[in-house]
């Protein structure tokens, strides 16, 4: 992060994109629910989106929209998923495509649209419709707080984020903006992040770029180990800071890359840290394995494992359900040469628990975060991953989601 | 189970089969913590361990022991699992093989050692070995309830069954015990079960019939998705019925199989039942998939997903979690052929949510035993699966295990 520097703002903080987020009623609540992004100009566009079968119908649209490369804009909804709603859903997904491209003077084929919220209830179109038609003639650089709060869902706080850095004699800027917080691994549904940047890049680097940020983040984060039906991260480069356009292989590359894992690893904290009853942020980082595969199965089993987590909800040094559940997570590991550290204090080595100064361990146990580190010592391969821990609070919102 | 009728008794009810469990002093309650079950006679020996690399020392000698097919005896001792224990564990381990095995008058590579409780405390070897030598002597028919309760750690109850049914002429026998009831896909550690039979068999039949056993019951639960370090389901055949002798690929295997599944499948159920925190007992059918393990994979996903958990806990009929779940099991399915019921009421069809009486529905939810189908209509494989919901219990137990 020497050439990045955070800066003020989110998705708007790049030259040419506005944005904006109103209130159409399909929350109780009244709180805002749609939200639009736009780039003065076409720009390049890569996106990944949910691995899971079930995708939603706003998912089936995004990927055909985002597949040639070349997007304007995104139209999204909260409250509502617009998941496992049949052939309606389909329709109800094209028309909001194409209001809002009717509203913005561009191609719906340049549109991307999502939705999150609950599973399984048609979208109530009319609301939509006024509300797409409502938010357009606001996009502003101002609005993009309003943007990002209208993406919430269960989130008890907006995401956002801006860096800036200079890149061949130019000022380039990446935005980014994102929502949680259950089915984070990603609540009813969903995970959601929209970056923008002003960076004029190949198409090629840019899709390395989002593909390599997002496996570094929003692929290393679980609250839940679930992985939703609306999942979607996608990036617009529209390449108004005016520098030579960057192709992949250029030695530069790294600058923007450095500056693009910042933004994603931001937000992926931010998710996590807003995860459904968390009391506790864990950062798990599990060293010496032998491959990037095996640390990450170690490392997810950690962070999935229930025991563990309400372990550390209870602040208890329990690394016997640490350690049970490395040795079922199907990486390869030596049985006789893990170690175990809360922060900086070591409680396992050679796999046996080592004599510590148990103040210590309850001082470390009773902060908001706390690092966990496991190493395997049977290979070079490092891995880290965020994680929360599983409270009352988890139960409770999730027994009465839709109530 | 035409054949096959349900008698009083435990692991003690087949002939020739003996067992006591007493109080060492392991667990701070004075609750009976140590278990022997004997058999008069060396008997065919069958077992399965779990897959957890992180496997505990009596997991490897019991291991070895096993791989003969031939032992008379099994020791346990609960509240300490003697798990991540390194060499210590080792001899420990060993040494309550040669107590035990001193004070039956057998060779201690007949004898299987299994412990179960907290990972990573050194056995209090003093209080065991004083536990076994004072077992030894209560052995009888009567004590089949004390050695049921002598292996219990978080359970709230002790898990016994015995059947009876005629087989060429004579009268056969299986008796088991079980405990439970977190770290359950098997809580801190373990899923054990002891299961005794006087049948005549040979050891291949016994084998195939405890694998395939296994594999619809144990392997069909999960309280938590998490794989024990401990956990242990061993067999012993004593042969005192007296009928010919039962040979792989005799027409009349079946008797014996389906009597096996019997109680393999009511231990398990047991378990689930007494799961962490439970407030429901959940048993899920996915019926037409493409293959076995297809699915086994769906019904696994549901079955460990906390938000389908926590919506079971909460009376909530939130379908769309446990299409969610189908969707990233990585199962083979198709987005649009979907249905789901609670009970006979159905409530998804096609993939998409059908009109249904509320008050039916929330009258299926209130009960404590539902049942869950998903018709994945692409093949003719069905599994069945039993979970439970996540409760503040849950969260209340393992917050506090160890404290």
């Amino acid at each position: 992060m020497s050439k990045t520097k955070v800066i003020k703002g989110g998705v708007t903080a790049p030259v040419g994109f506005k944005a904006a987020g109103v209130s159409c009623g399909i929350k109780a609540s009244g709180k805002k629910d749609v939200a639009v992004i736009f780039s003065e100009v076409s720009a390049k566009t890569s996106a990944v989106f949910t691995t899971n079968k079930m995708a939603a119908a706003p998912v089936h649209f995004s990927r055909c929209n985002t597949r040639n490369g070349i997007c304007q804009a995104v139209v999204t909804n909260s409250g509502n998923a617009n998941a496992c709603t049949g052939l309606k859903g389909e329709e109800d997904a094209l028309e909001m495509l194409d209001k809002a491209a009717e509203a913005l003077g561009i191609r719906s084929q340049n549109v991307i649209v999502a939705s999150t919220g609950i599973i399984g209830i048609p979208l109530p179109m009319d609301k939509i419709k006024k509300g797409i038609t409502g938010v357009v003639p606001l996009l502003s650089k101002e609005a993009h707080a309003d943007a990002a709060e209208a993406i919430m869902t269960t989130d008890t706080y907006s995401k956002e984020i801006a860096v800036q850095f200079e890149f061949r004699g130019k000022t380039v800027t990446i935005g980014g903006m994102a929502k949680g917080s259950g089915m984070i691994a990603p609540n009813m549904a969903t995970m959601l992040a929209f970056l923008t940047t002003d960076i004029n890049i190949c198409r090629t680097c840019l899709n390395a770029g989002l593909f390599e940020a997002v496996n570094k983040s929003f692929n290393m984060i679980t609250v839940d180990g679930e992985t939703s039906t609306n999942d979607m991260v996608a990036i617009l480069a529209n390449g108004k800071a005016g520098n030579e356009e960057l192709i992949l292989g250029d030695d530069d590359c790294g600058i923007f890359e450095e500056a693009l894992n910042y933004v994603t690893t931001e937000l992926a904290k931010m998710i996590v840290k807003d995860g459904e009853g968390i009391t506790k942020f864990i950062e798990i980082d599990v060293k010496g394995a032998k491959t990037g595969e095996d640390a990450k199965k170690a490392a997810m089993a950690i962070a999935n494992s229930n025991l563990v987590k309400t372990a550390f909800f209870g602040e208890d040094a329990n690394w016997g359900r640490i350690i049970s559940a490395i040795g079922h997570s199907m990486a390869e590991i030596d049985p006789d040469t893990i170690d175990i550290y809360f922060d900086d204090a070591q409680v396992v080595k050679d796999s046996v628990g080592v004599s510590c100064d148990e103040k210590e361990i309850d001082k470390i146990l009773k902060k908001k975060e706390i690092k966990l580190i496991v190493d395997l010592h049977i290979g070079n391969e490092n891995v880290t991953v965020w994680t929360c821990d599983l409270s009352h609070d988890y139960v409770n919102i999730n027994a009465s989601y839709r109530t």
